[in-house]
């Protein structure tokens, strides 16, 4: 009897199928982070738990996988530590690698460690699992893959550009019509200041990330808990409740904040981003939206959401400009600009509407039936000569009934059955089974390789 | 001042240089499996220690890395395990995840887990990171990949010559010369058979594995060492110490196990692959070799290693037909052939002998040279229309001295830089400079596209 084996949970096993679509998803996006001239890198899964903690807030280092040292390392537990329950200096005194949180901080790590070797600005990518030991749930996992693209060791706002066109070009090649929602972190600031709750600023951000979830009355209740004022709650609607398009929103913000430092800097910016897009055609919608904060405290400039216009499922992809990602390991004044794509969310969306091309479902081109010693020889050498094209087959690996080939053929989408029995044998040729419409076609042998194509 | 950061001893970061390299290689190998219609799956970094723990012996379940448990585990350490320092124990309490410790177990429990969707025979490949608690010395890692190709549920020997085409052609496709060398654990079953220690069989293989690396002396040693009669010895020597062609060394070994069941079986077996390899031509060597026995105890037929011609490095491929893989959890009667390729051992073939297309140190293929707004916009108009034909090129982010950015373009062994000055934009051409031969042409901006693929 076969055992109950299982994955960890929050965890999943990806068959044949799911990594044909996982796939064309990847290879997608790494084609047009190519086409800009990006480089791959990749980081151990395990960092060293001084890299990773204090990164993530409280809650984060809660929720990072640490791995036991090995060897004996009872003498490491104190039964004074054993008595007191606590269980976050014992973890600390018998374990000191963690697997990844995220892919940012082994960045920040990678660049101060190899800032040496690295010629500025440097463009990277990476694409790799990260592990959480979060609740699992619906579409969240304790293991799942991010999709990092950044430009670091450049101010320049041609870099938030050149970001707004990879993501033109990957949900265009993708075929997933997006919106891009673009603010500014200086905007935000721009924002706290003018309604006088400047040192409030993180609890305004957190706010107003959540006003597409919770609305907002309950947004300006939890303003009140944070002790932001009435006065300040009343200046902050019209930002919170603005629909206008991005040419009033720029009015609109001009005229509440133009007259702060840090604001006109933040509009500065935007004007010269959406100069950008104004001056090369982009086939995505741009807009400019002020209740766009994205949670993560350490951008610094503008900050990037993708949604998908045809399917509720939050944002696909987002980012944003940091200048001190760095800083958190003492290298200062190394400012970057970054976005993630979530692949497991595309995913979704592009299965909801079917927009896997139909070539990623098949395993293979074409199955050669095997009727026993002579014919399986003779699809071997037509099966190397396909090869040498290129082109996928598979050549059935034992006699067996045709019933069985062909239930084999169709439960992988092979597209084309290749049939030489003796008859064939004996006049060069081979019948071609065209699995979509039925049709067979005898050809010549040395034809098989341009009918496939 | 930056901090000392590092990534774990044993671990490696890999740049944007070894990643090129590596995905070169990688590719390489899945654009084989891909021709012979293998599938990708991936399985979790993480498995239930359940399905680890046993399968490697007792020393590797110590070089399993586990995950300590979410939470507060206080109350699983019991004072007394903690007095007695019994540290497996409290392990076991704590920890109930470890990292993939290979492939081929998270393989089988795959295998055992989706036995009910999945059509055999089931063809598939895995690339994956693995994770070993090792000491790490030179050429040893605590974190490198595997990269496995498996067909599983058919018994043909069909498979073997498929698994032997493959290596075939990925050494081809990759330019290293190889050797591969075959045997049969039937063959070595039936010698120890044929010597009378048919009850040593574990022993005999483990010594005939060590033959190359230690000699023929200290082998029969450890022969002698685990009880083998004398005359056990001497019959063995003739097979330890052949070094005929594969004609008489099947000669030999069918005058000494000829009579032996499960010898005759294996004879039999190799008869047929080498047939196989007879009426198709390969472009590789291929040797019976019976000093060949692969440490894992659970092959059970052929058995496969693969030396490169030109580099002292141990075999950079291997693998065998196991009859009982799915065994270990519960699941009867299901028989795989399978090899894995050593990645690393690759990569330092092709470094050494300097098989690396030149392309995989490109970072990319044009350098545009940013002079300003209105050459930038110019350059950008440009690079989209190379991007459209998937060239990949970089539009240097910012203005900056001509200098740094030719020093940039060299030093990611970019081949052509673009440069749009104020005379280019007036004239609707371009200069571009090929930075190999360090000629400049100057051609109409439409022809670019052109002058570059």
């Amino acid at each position: 009897m076969a055992q109950q084996v299982s994955t960890p949970k929050g965890t999943r096993d990806f068959g044949p199928a799911e990594m044909n679509r996982r796939n064309y998803i990847f290879n997608t996006i790494k084609e047009v982070f190519h086409n800009y001239g990006f480089s791959q890198i990749e980081t151990p899964a395990m960092e060293n738990l001084s890299t990773l903690l204090g990164k993530y807030g409280a809650e984060g280092d809660k929720l990072l996988f640490k791995i036991l040292n090995s060897g004996n390392f009872t003498d490491k537990i104190s039964k004074e530590s054993l008595d007191a329950q606590n269980y976050i200096e014992i973890t600390n005194n018998i374990s000191e690698k963690g697997l990844r949180y995220d892919l940012t901080v082994p960045f920040a790590r990678f660049v101060v460690q190899h800032r040496n070797d690295i010629v500025f600005p440097f463009k990277r990518y990476q694409i790799q699992p990260v592990w959480r030991a979060d609740k699992p749930q619906k579409g969240r996992y304790r293991e799942f893959y991010q999709c990092d693209v950044d430009i670091i060791g450049s101010k320049s706002l041609f870099n938030e550009f050149e970001l707004i066109q990879i993501i033109d070009d990957v949900f265009a090649k993708l075929g997933i019509s997006v919106t891009l929602k673009l603010n500014n972190r200086k905007i935000l600031s721009g924002i706290a200041e003018a309604i006088g709750e400047a040192d409030k600023f993180v609890a305004i951000t957190v706010a107003i990330d959540k006003i597409d979830k919770i609305g907002l009355e309950k947004v300006e209740d939890e303003l009140r808990a944070n002790e932001l004022s009435e006065d300040a709650i009343v200046k902050l609607r019209p930002i919170l409740t603005n629909k206008s398009n991005t040419d009033e929103t720029f009015k609109l913000i001009e005229s509440i904040i133009g007259n702060t430092e840090t604001g006109k800097a933040g509009i500065e910016e935007m004007n010269v981003i959406f100069g950008y897009i104004r001056d090369h055609k982009l086939g995505i919608n741009v807009e400019l939206d002020l209740s766009l904060a994205r949670g993560l405290n350490y951008y610094t400039g503008a900050i990037f959401e993708v949604k998908a216009n045809d399917v509720e499922i939050g944002s696909i992809c987002g980012g944003g400009r940091y200048d001190n990602l760095t800083g958190i390991f003492g290298l200062k004044d190394v400012s970057g600009v970054g976005v993630s794509f979530g692949a497991d969310r595309i995913y979704d969306v592009m299965t909801q509407l079917e927009l896997f091309p139909k070539q990623t479902d098949e395993y293979s081109t074409a199955l050669l039936v095997n009727f026993g010693e002579n014919e399986e020889r003779a699809c071997i050498e037509i099966a190397k000569k396909l090869r040498k094209e290129e082109i996928s087959c598979i050549v059935f690996p034992e006699k067996s009934k045709l019933d069985k080939q062909f239930k084999f053929a169709n439960s992988h989408n092979i597209p084309f059955v290749i049939i030489v029995g003796e008859s064939e044998i004996a006049n060069g040729t081979a019948t071609i089974k065209n699995m979509a419409t039925g049709e067979q076609t005898t050809i010549p042998q040395d034809k098989i390789t341009d009918f496939i194509k």
